[in-house]
C-alpha cells in the first residue's frame, strides 16, 4: 500500500505546511508516511542544496544548476523514497522531478528534453504516483517568504517566477490523471481537508 | 590558434606530471596555456569534488556520482574551458567526458549513451581536439598512488580498474582521430618529447 506523492508548486505555496499536516493526518490513521524534500532529505543532498542555493556561489552556471539538483534527486531516490515505498510506506516528497522542468527548463529554457533524460537517469524512472500542485499567485507566493530567507533560487526575477508558474501549467494539463492542481491561496486547513480527501480516495483505490 | 587537449588515463598513468611538462614547454615557446582538471578547476568544482571523493559518503549511489561529475564539468566548460579558448588558448585538461564514459559507464556500468548526453548537456557539446591517452597496466599505475591518498574513487577493487582500462580503447579506438594512445609505462622525458612533438604538430596545422 505504498504510495509516493510528490508536492510541486511555485517558492510560498505552502507546500511545506501541508506536508506536515497530511503527514500528521494520515499518521493518525496508523499509515507509515515519510516525509522528505529536495534538494535536500541525505547527507549528500544537503551538501548539494547548500552548495546550490548559496549566495556565494553566483557564478555557477544555469547547467551546472540543473545537474546538482538532479544528483541530489538521484542520491535521495536510492537511499530514501525506494526504500521507503518497499516498505509499504506514503512518501510526501517537497519537489521531485518535476521542480526541474519548471524551474531549469522553462525558467531558465534549457532543453526540457535533456532535462527529463537527467531526470530518468537518476531516478531509474521512478514517477510519482500523484502530484499534489499548490498554485499561487508569484507576488503573493515571494510576499509569504521573509526577505532574510530569500536564497539564491528566490532572488530571480519575477518574470521568471511568472515563466516558472506557467510552466508548471502546461507539465500539469499534459499529465492530468498524475496532477492535482489546488489553489494554495485558500485557508490552510480548507487545502488540507482538499488534500486528505484526495490522498485517502488514492490510497483507498490502491488497496 | 586555441587548442582544445584533453589527458585520460588510469589513476597514476602520469598524466599530471606530463601536463606540467607539457605546459612550461609550450609557455617556453610563447604560448597561452591554461592549465585545468576535473573535477575541481573552479571553485564549484572544488566543492564538488571534495564531496565525491571524500570517504566519508560511501552512500553515494553511482548515479548521483556520475551527476556531480558531470556538473563539475559543465562549471569548468562556462568558466575556464570557453573563455580560454575563445582568448586563443591552448587548453589542457586533466580527465574530461571521457572520464566518465570510462569510470562511470565501462567501470561501474551505467548506461553510456545517458553519460554522453549529459555530457552533451553540460558541455554544450564541446570535444577536445586532441585526446591524450596515457595507458598503464593497472596494478603498475595503482602502485605509483601513495596509499595515503588514496581516495574514495582509487578504493574501487582491481577488476574495476581493469574494466575503466579496456573501456579506454575501445573509446580511442573508435575515434582514432582525436585519441592519441600513449604508453605511459615509458621514462618521463620519452613520453614528454612524444606528446609535445604532436602536440605542436596539432598547432601547425591549426594555425
Amino acid at each position: 500500500m505504498s504510495l509516493f506523492i510528490s508536492f510541486e508548486g511555485p517558492d510560498g505555496s505552502g507546500k511545506t505546511t501541508q506536508i506536515l499536516l497530511l503527514r500528521a493526518a494520515l499518521e493518525e490513521r496508523g499509515l507509515h508516511v515519510l516525509a522528505t524534500r529536495e534538494p535536500g532529505g541525505t547527507r549528500i543532498g544537503n551538501a548539494v542544496r547548500t552548495l546550490v542555493l548559496s549566495p556565494e556561489y553566483a557564478e555557477m552556471s544555469q547547467r551546472t544548476e540543473a545537474l546538482l539538483y538532479v544528483a541530489a534527486r538521484a542520491q535521495i531516490v536510492y537511499e530514501v523514497i525506494l526504500p521507503a515505498l518497499a516498505e509499504g510506506a506514503v512518501v510526501l516528497c517537497d519537489r521531485y522531478g518535476d521542480s526541474t522542468l519548471a524551474y531549469q527548463g522553462y525558467g531558465h529554457a534549457l532543453p526540457l528534453d535533456d532535462l527529463r533524460a537527467m531526470n530518468a537517469f537518476a531516478t531509474g524512472g521512478l514517477q510519482p504516483d500523484m502530484t499534489l500542485y499548490l498554485d499561487i499567485n508569484v507576488a503573493a507566493g515571494l510576499s509569504r517568504i521573509p526577505a532574510s530567507e530569500h536564497d539564491r533560487l528566490e532572488a530571480n526575477t519575477l518574470a521568471f517566477h511568472e515563466a516558472v508558474r506557467a510552466g508548471y501549467h502546461v507539465l500539469a494539463q499534459a499529465d492530468p490523471v498524475r496532477w492535482l492542481i489546488l489553489d494554495g491561496a485558500q485557508p490552510i486547513a480548507t487545502l488540507h481537508t482538499q488534500i486528505l480527501a484526495r490522498v485517502l480516495q488514492a490510497l483507498a483505490a490502491h488497496a
